[in-house]
């Protein structure tokens, strides 16, 4: 089932290009993409299939594609559902590479549409030719002036080059995305748009785009993803080519990911899943079209700071204040200047706060040169990673914009790899001078707060080399049926986790003795491979203390869990230590349905359950990415000693977790799942006091 | 201390205007005023006061305020620091009411400066003249052409009239929210720059622009509020009259409340009270200028939603999504459509996702009646309050736009009370139609979602009638000194607060008997009035079961306390029973600097520790409020019976809290803080297991 491989050359390079259903009727959909490609000028042939014309916009037409003289490379096709796999099946015997699809009634209209789709997929494969689509809008490629598309946006706004491209399964959020991008200025060279992806997707269209070197900046639009392998491959494609995704994944609310099925019919998955795999492999998740066309093009300079300390500059003491709280919000650093370099600012000038937020105050207005000696001390004593500077109207005020732009030009030139944003407010071309000398500008001081967040962001990720994954186990004895908990123990004792001690006794005298030999207060827990919720059936004992009790709960455990499941295998009762203090977490695994094995940590009770405090992360991974993951929880403090108690050892923990995922790695085509709940964190290790394991159902 | 009544016209609509140190040269702080109401035609005589010149800027100049001819209204002083004092008294005695202060070198520079700040609002006092400043930027009425302000914005961006109107504490980011709104095409009628508040501060100035009929709406920004109650009567006001307040309050984060502490000399106040404060008395707090703007903006058709009911109509399932995305995070109910009304919208559209969003789907560009067949019916089936209309770029198509509008307003002219907000991408001139016809539009679906909910919460609040506050109980006895644990939980039984049942004994065999009588496992604690922190010296002992156990602890927790501390009074030990099960709370009182009496609530342990899950609201309140105030909790799920246990009894939680505010607002002048931590909320009732009261210290 892996496609025939595909350059991007193929499906935005093409030569020449038959459009199937082509129509005369410029506004149709099957008229547009002839008008755009003749209004665009095209450079190569467009041969328009139209039974039912000699002529189509002026362009000779044929009566089908087996009459065009010669090969083509690419064919659209606009008609209607049901004829779509033949004229697949006839443009592959044209050497076409690439069919893009714009006919609707496939997936999206229920059943019938969905085994359409499967037809014409598998007539793509057969014939050697991917598919874009069914049910999409389209593409470009503004530099050949290659326009696929019935997009009528290319008519009311002509794209202009630029590093930017954009991915993305909607057709209409696409054109959306790609027009307000357009009245930004900001240049897009690729637009695709998948629809219903029957065989190209949105994870191959960013890995395809990410290998380009003419590609500077993806943006990703996205409402579940088919393939999450190819979007791992396609996002650390792009993180090693320092090329940044920015990425809209919808459906985060219960609303949003019931309309976002009902919209594609594919199953969205968990977001908090999608949230932790976009980090992992660093693309920048954005909420709002503003936000993913704010970083886009603060990413234009190609300078992503090394670290997230920022230096700001301002002429306004309040402005200093509000950027310094939206920094915070984003956990940047905003860390004061040295005591010895705040000395020094203010011998410079005596008003000012040379802090940080560093407030030149009015001052500014008669003695701009307090900005570059004020920023090459930022950036020298300082060390910021990256400067904003506040200077709201002054841009617009000739005497003062073109000034501080030369101060600032000269200035930066001898710090290359620090970014520095501008906030202001001024004429369109002061704003684009800014822009070109590579000072991206910012209406809002909060914008260019969450923009410079970014690329710090992007800065930490691009500088991170993927760390080595330690090598995964065999795969593990998982035996038949369903694993008892004393089985699940045992599986993932011999992985790595360290689970409490437990004796199994069969019989009361049996617990009895147990007891009396391991000593302390007990948990007593029904054995039984077909009771996986034990307190509901009254399996649980805690606290249990001395042999004869241990006896006389053996009784009760056993008669209330047959009373409540007569038909269940009762191996017996299990005793353990109860093990008391530390911190309560949990560990657990299962098989996302789009990402495959993932790990999930939290603390427990109500930090998972009420507070949803729970990081997740791909597996497999090696301990130092546990311990960024356990650094991610927002309850971490708990871990650390927080309320008074003693920290808790992070290293055996961070062990443990990553020795889950190699566990889940190894083994996920034969699990559903995996709870160690509760995994008790110690002072000194860590150990899990019950362990559950649902192996996937046999089909 | 209570100010001279001011009115808004003395400060923004005086006859005449003398300004003290007036300067023939534009550029500079004195000259600029001069040039602003020269240029603007202000309609009424200005008088330059300059002891060196005969004319400035063409008008004839006088030597002091007392050549003036006559009486003159208002002055403007930019004179030294040294020099203000004598001016306000001069400018009293010509009849002056208002006198606002350019000069710096006042609070901002420290004690000497705050000193002269002093003499200054003094002179102000004596003259009868308010002051505004000093370290101002000014404020302009551009209604009468009234610009005594030195910032050069108004030479670059003549100010429009319209209904918005704008307080700053600080003057450039108060510039900066002009020029925003200036560029935004936001007319702005009044705006005013506090600055130092000497004497008229930025609350004052709210509560003056709230009375005004001819403010519709009022964005206000401030670091810290000099006069808390004074903030809750304007807040009050623009409730009662129907005017948004759109409140922009820096410094949340740790850095930039230490900046903005530094910026304006004065203390911070807890960043959480302000935040209850703002939501209590009905202003939405923004965090970004453009926030600001944007529900400014949308403010303009007046309609303020009676409920939060969102319904979204698209031409993109993806819009759809992610606009559904946004109203979960903002807290809006995207309730679908009855069943009934979506087979109906099916019948007319069989492709159409009829639930909520409703998605259109590109067969709109066919058929644009559908907009409002569809529109009618999600407001009369689906019964929504606001509605949000995705038309991506059609309003730039010449043939969609127009006729666009036209079927919008015919069928929203039926529906007065409904807010309809569009998001679409096109030429200004016809985003500005939309706009006049009551269609307020953002480029950004996420931006118009916030504007949305910012005006259904405007909606609500200006809804509520403010609810009736029971009776404030006479003041308590709150004894000489320090109160023990004893005296604290007697003093607020008293008060209504359920306390845990306690016993002192003063020797170990009143503790034997007491334990005996009691039964059932017992606390034990130390009391006196000298030790406030009981753990921490060994004086707690929990779970005693037993008379002669109970002995043994009295014995062992006085030697303990005492080694720790000899000198500390020691009344005996308290006796309690234990009371189990139900949910740990914290619910206490603290006096805020700004805002007086406030309660705060929240779960204990973990919630309140490490999540920071606490709610305030200000003294005094009913126990309605009190149950708002409640669910405004993250974990409030754990009260209503999350994790399998009961729910627990929110009425008796509800009444203990609107309690601790009645006797807080009661007896604030005498505490610093109470505390009733734990307090038990149960299945039926509510107990505090422990009481603290900090009293104010005397002076």
């Amino acid at each position: 089932m892996s496609p025939a491989h595909t350059s991007l050359d193929d499906l935005l390079n093409p030569k020449s290009i038959a459009i199937v259903g082509a129509s005369d009727d410029k506004t149709r959909i099957g008229g547009r993409p002839v008008s755009h490609m003749i209004e665009q000028k095209f450079d190569g042939p467009v041969y328009p299939i139209n039974p039912k014309r000699d002529r189509v916009q002026g362009l000779p037409a044929y009566p089908s594609l087996a009459d065009i003289p010669g090969e083509i490379d690419f064919a659209l096709i606009a008609v209607p559902a049901p004829l779509v796999a033949d004229q697949v099946r006839m443009a592959g015997e044209k050497g076409a590479k690439t069919a893009m699809v714009f006919s609707s009634g496939f997936g999206e209209i229920g059943d019938d549409g969905m085994r359409m789709q499967e037809d014409l997929k598998r007539a793509g494969q057969e014939a050697g030719v991917r598919i874009i689509g069914p049910n999409c809008l389209g593409l470009f490629n503004s530099e050949t002036r290659f326009y696929p598309t019935f997009s009528s946006t290319i008519d009311r706004a002509t794209p202009v080059p630029g590093g930017i491209s954009i991915a993305s399964q909607s057709g209409a959020y696409g054109s959306h995305i790609y027009m307000a991008s357009h009245s930004r200025g900001l240049g897009i060279r690729y637009w695709i748009t998948t629809g219903n992806e029957a065989d190209v997707n949105v994870a191959e269209v960013i890995k395809l785009l990410a290998e380009r070197e003419d590609v500077h900046t993806i943006m990703a639009y996205a409402e579940s993803i088919k393939d999450g392998d190819m979007l791992v491959d396609a996002l650390e494609t792009a993180r090693d080519n320092r090329t940044p995704v920015i990425f809209m994944k919808v459906g985060r609310s219960a609303v949003g990911a019931a309309a976002a099925s009902s919209h594609t019919a594919s199953m969205a998955g968990e977001d908090a899943v999608y949230d932790a795999i976009l980090r992992q492999y660093g693309a920048w998740r954005v909420k709002s079209t503003e936000e993913m066309l704010d970083v886009a093009y603060a990413c234009r300079p190609r300078i992503y700071p090394a670290g997230r300390k920022l230096g700001l500059v301002t002429i306004s003491g309040g402005a200093g204040v509000l950027m310094a709280d939206a920094a915070e919000d984003y956990g940047l650093d905003v860390s004061p200047m040295p005591q010895g370099a705040q000395a020094e600012l203010k011998s410079i000038l005596p008003f000012a706060s040379p802090s940080n937020p560093v407030d030149v105050t009015a001052q500014f207005f008669n003695d701009l040169s307090l900005i570059p000696r004020f920023t090459r001390m930022m950036l020298d004593s300082g060390g910021y990673d990256g400067l904003i500077g506040f200077w709201t109207s002054v841009a617009g005020s000739p005497h003062l914009g073109q000034p501080l732009l030369d101060y600032l030009t000269e200035t930066m030139a001898d710090y290359q790899d620090r970014l520095f944003l501008s906030v202001m407010l001024g004429p369109d071309e002061m704003c684009r001078k800014y822009d070109d000398a590579g000072f991206p500008n910012f209406e809002d001081p909060t914008r260019s707060i969450v923009a410079m967040a970014a690329l710090m962001y992007f800065g930490e990720a691009f500088g991170k080399s993927a760390r080595a994954v330690p090598a995964l186990p065999a795969p593990a004895d998982l035996g038949d049926g369903p694993l008892s908990e004393k089985g699940a123990k045992s599986v993932l004792a011999a992985a790595g986790l360290p689970m409490v001690e437990d004796r199994l006794a069969t019989t009361a005298a049996e617990a009895e003795a147990i007891a009396a030999e391991i000593g302390g207060p007990l948990a007593l827990k029904i054995a039984s491979p077909d009771i996986l919720h034990k307190t509901e059936v009254g399996g649980v004992k805690l606290g249990v203390v001395g042999g004869e009790e241990a006896g006389a709960a053996f009784t009760e455990i056993v008669a209330s869990a047959r009373a409540a499941m007569p038909t269940a295998r009762i191996e017996g009762v299990i005793l353990s230590p109860m093990i008391e203090g530390g911190v309560e977490c949990i560990l657990g695994a299962r098989i996302d349905p789009v990402f495959g094995p993932v790990v999930l940590f939290g603390l427990g009770g109500v930090f998972t359950e009420v507070m949803k405090d729970v990081v997740f992360r791909r597996a497999p991974f090696g301990v130092d990415d546990a311990r960024e993951m356990i650094e991610r929880l927002k309850g971490v403090s708990v871990l650390k000693g927080a309320r008074g108690q003693l920290p808790v050892d992070l290293d055996a923990l961070a062990g443990a977790i990553s020795n889950l995922s190699l566990f889940a790695a190894a083994n996920g085509d034969r699990l559903e799942s995996v709870e160690m709940n509760p995994l008790r964190a110690l002072a000194k290790g860590c150990v899990a006091l019950d362990a559950l394991i649902e192996k996937k159902q046999e089909s």
